[in-house]
């Protein structure tokens, strides 16, 4: 998908939600233990009740891969039930030296056909670029995590009090444009969206942890909006698993309803 | 598989070689392609003509992964094949949130049993901690990597003077131990092995890159053995592509032979 069709979703969905399916077969209703694959069942049922509110999903790869050769079938089945015209994101923080990122971009893109991947940076400019290769596909580099972790080594600074998140953007921003690279920037960050925009105005951001992590929507749409929206921003438990019952979809609705409205307002204030 | 046990093999066998199983279906030999699973088949055929001269096999995930199912159980009959007193490697270079992470541990060492995986350490803390709560596993964590791009953040001064990679060491080895934590660190670095061994004396070091790489055998030792060895050479396409030709498994012999002489010198020189 390029960037004119997924600034188009936003525009006439009136909503910039990420949903993020980190679908968890302990976690998901009993009722569904019963069918062929639940995991994809269950992301099924959450996909038909959510499409018309949000304009991606992104799978977390980890709770696929962790069921095995299953598992994998269960993501493949969820990818190609996600209608074309929404946004996919492999979570997989993947990142190699060159020919094996090559072999992960491959993975994502060719054998699965996901629109995005997000990528790791420590392996800097080799580990970035084979996830750049490809037409309307697009890489989404780590630059600011919402978790505890993610203060021990990315916000260290530098001679010049320059943070590390701060230097992956500004080097890596060069590796590929704001046609094929996004950030991930954790919302609970949200003081330093302002910075991050200095450095790179026009990408995409995705921002986990609306939600769960404690990210506040109307912060990350001060600081992050530009005039393209230039956000994705992904709420993933608190809303598939809203309930854990029968009406887990229809929860899962009503969680996403909320979001998209006031997206919806966001978009406006801003113009879009 | 425990420290001592790792030991024990290393002196056993004369050898910290470790191969990597880069297997790519578009390099293995024209003969095998005709078989019902030609990855697994190359692979087999390498364990038969290496196990006695390496430590530790290294599968690179990616190379599996970029199959779809297919690679996946390739990769699965793969690990049921090496033999059990063997050290195994998942080279996939996970990292992600404490949840997220403990899925990708789960997926490594319950589903697939591998000893040990690779983990990116950008993230921080509860990325890798995950990795460190399974009896006898380990988790290797990125220092230093031998690729061009290592240079783009790793090497990054703070105020300190105190470069990325040597504040990963210094803050991440009080995670764990060195019963259930390595690093990575590029052999075409060798120069700062002494550095890394101020950090950590005694935890393990997978390096890469000896052949196709760059790096150079004995000044890794010089600079990187400890007096349990403390390092894991690690050698894939000099070794596994050394023929392309129905003699491959004879080839990558030799040339995994050469490797564990030369090993065995170092080894003794130690007095190991």
């Amino acid at each position: 998908m390029n960037r004119e069709e997924l600034i188009h979703q936003i525009k006439s969905k009136r909503s910039f939600l990420c949903i993020g399916l980190d679908t968890d077969i302990k976690k998901i209703p009993n009722h569904l233990l019963d069918s062929d694959d639940p995991v994809f069942e269950f992301n099924k049922q959450i996909i038909d009740s959510t499409k018309d509110l949000c304009v991606a999903y992104k799978p977390n790869i980890a709770f696929y891969e962790s069921l095995g050769v299953s598992g994998w079938n269960s993501l493949q089945k969820t990818l190609d039930y996600i209608p074309e015209d929404i946004f996919t994101i492999a979570d997989a923080k993947r990142g190699d030296i060159g020919n094996t990122s090559n072999m992960y971009a491959r993975a994502f893109f060719e054998n699965m056909n996901f629109d995005s991947v997000t990528v790791a940076p420590y392996m800097g400019y080799d580990s970035v670029t084979p996830f750049l290769e490809f037409e309307d596909k697009w890489a989404i580099v780590l630059a600011l995590t919402s978790n505890k972790g993610g203060l021990d080594f990315q916000k260290i600074e530098d001679k010049n009090g320059k943070r590390l998140f701060e230097q992956v953007l500004e080097t890596s921003k060069s590796w590929g444009t704001d046609r094929n690279m996004m950030y991930v920037v954790g919302a609970t960050r949200s003081e330093q969206l302002s910075v991050i925009r200095e450095i790179i105005p026009n990408h995409f951001l995705l921002v986990p942890g609306v939600g769960e992590q404690g990210g506040d929507l109307k912060e990350v749409a001060e600081y992050g909006m530009n005039t393209d929206c230039g956000l994705l921003v992904n709420s993933s438990r608190g809303i598939i698993y809203a309930s854990s019952d029968i009406d887990f979809a229809e929860k899962a609705r009503e969680e996403a309803e909320k979001l998209q409205h006031k997206m919806d307002i966001l978009l406006s204030e801003k113009g879009i």
